[in-house]
């Protein structure tokens, strides 16, 4: 989609990916297939573009450096990626920023994990400090006797516990800073999960005008702390008490974000690809209100009717495998016009 | 375009072409670089493809010829093909189904000119049979004197004189017909032209409602009696006494459609491959009225100003080389929410 998204603005992509036969690689006009810390593949891929981003977090930073070093403009940059890949690094740097987490500690062997559980409050989540997505890397735990399963759940490795949050509904903000410092929001979306993968956004999302603009506040002050150049994705909790605390920030567009390209005259893709490119941002006022559901798995393979539909916007993504789980595709359905509250 | 909304339902592209490094290419999955009637070039695009269609009414008829014989579904075929190539031929199918034109004479020597012109009225347009488009191939004639010099102009070929049309505008209509039979067409648009280069659109135009009715009668009319799939743009005039004459048609998506990429959930290109899939054809209502403006030759290099421009959505079409009188992208402003008349 961000492929799509500069080819409409005149681009040329050049897409490294370790995958053969990538979707992106599809509609890009360069493709080259690689490990992410492949040195020939870097310095080709730094000889083709002016500039660099990406669309998957866990990139090695490693790579990026290099990137950087061969002169080349890497947006979002380094401190992103960094703040993204550690879970304990991402919720320190959000406190420091001034947007509030839950609380949490950092777990290194099992038996930090009962002292943490008793300053944080039973039941609390235990994941892994680095990699896991759509809920994997996960355990809940309620009593101290469960940690030693729990960490063997999570495959042993550097861990972080927090605290659960009482939250009435998440919320995302998909929000862009240009190289000259400007930031644009769009307005919050509801997000709903199933099994730890997002199934539904309604954007914007229900919430009263103050809301929205306090969310829309914690991502300016996230994008200003990280010196950030692109579209981020920042994942909300809205507390019973109306607080907003921010579960987790993705240094690219984001699957929350989806709806834009239906319902904003600049969709996020089109939106990271002008930050990106130094070029200045586009608005980010929806022209109607939007439903997002994934296709996931076999869901995708009813395209006919989906198409059929004169109510829904299809998006399949090209993935040659259906398989359980995987995100095949999205339906957008507008829900009338919209005006801001 | 077409390759970017093909890629929006999870379809790969192959494009073959004859220029090297298009701008379609860039963002297909294969590009085959040949002349259209290259049998290799050919037997290579039909393996890769089950379903072909052209963005050029001039590819050769025996191209698409040898695709059929090779067992490919190509859309549309190859009667609405043969009716787009000739302009008397064109004229003849459009008055046989019932679609007036002006009044025209083929003329196959510069000799026919005056008794044509004699028939016809003075001035009349001279125009190549075959090719010639953005104005290009065309002569005015006033008085029978000035036949020889119009003849030699155009380049001494095959040609048709044509009454002039004393018309109060330029509509157009792009319509679509499915492998059901089904038609959908969006609201006819005006159309402004410039040096014989389209200039801007304004859609839905400001007709009344019987007229954009009429005028999707009209290309409905057309695209039955062509047995036609895909998307067709089909330019009428309106005269003063507001009936409407076929002006031409184009077998393919148009440029006064681009709007719809902008101001409808189903542009013209999604349309036309969905039509070309057999997929259902999707709404064409428009969510809000348009002007759609090219950027011609060194207009494109204000890209800046225009990205900079919240009310303007901006396309570039990635051509290498800027020059006088080509289309190297446009602009489209929503002019707010559009009701049917």
């Amino acid at each position: 989609m961000l492929a799509l998204a500069a080819a409409r603005l005149g681009f040329d992509v050049a897409v490294l990916t370790p995958e053969p036969d990538s979707p992106a690689a599809r509609v890009s006009a360069h493709e080259i297939v690689a490990d992410y810390e492949d040195a020939d593949a870097l310095a080709r891929l730094a000889e083709l573009a002016d500039v660099v981003t990406y669309e998957f977090e866990n990139v090695p930073a490693g790579a990026v450096e290099r990137l950087v070093g061969l002169g080349v403009e890497v947006a979002p940059g380094l401190k992103a990626l960094a703040a993204a890949q550690d879970r304990v690094a991402e919720k320190t740097f959000l406190n420091d920023a001034g947007a509030a987490t839950v609380a949490f500690a950092a777990i290194d062997a099992p038996d930090d994990i009962a002292p943490a559980l008793a300053r944080l409050g039973a039941p609390a989540l235990l994941k892994t400090r680095r990699e896991g997505y759509d809920g994997k890397g996960q355990a809940w735990i309620t009593r101290p006797g469960e940690a030693r399963d729990a960490w063997t759940r999570i495959g042993g490795r550097p861990a972080i516990l927090e605290a659960r949050a009482d939250f009435r509904r998440e919320l995302s903000v998909i929000a862009a800073r240009g190289r000259d410092g400007r930031v644009a929001a769009y307005p919050p979306s509801e997000n709903q999960h199933a099994g730890g993968i997002l199934r539904r956004t309604l954007a914007p999302a229900d919430v009263s005008p103050e809301v929205a603009a306090e969310a829309m506040r914690i991502a300016g002050l996230i994008l200003a702390a990280l010196d950030y150049v692109g579209v981020i994705g920042v994942e909300l909790f809205q507390l019973s008490d109306r607080r907003l605390l921010v579960n987790e920030i993705a240094p690219r567009v984001h699957n929350t974000g989806h709806w834009t390209a239906d319902a904003c005259e600049v969709d996020q893709f089109e939106q990271h690809i002008r930050a990106a490119a130094g070029w200045p941002l586009g608005p980010t006022q929806p022209f109607a209100r939007a439903e997002m559901l994934n296709l996931i798995g076999e869901e995708a393979l009813d395209w006919r009717g989906l198409a059929a539909d004169p109510a829904a916007r299809l998006w399949l993504y090209g993935k040659r495998d259906v398989a359980p789980g995987r995100k095949m595709g999205h339906v957008t359905r507008l829900l009338g016009r919209w005006a801001q509250g």
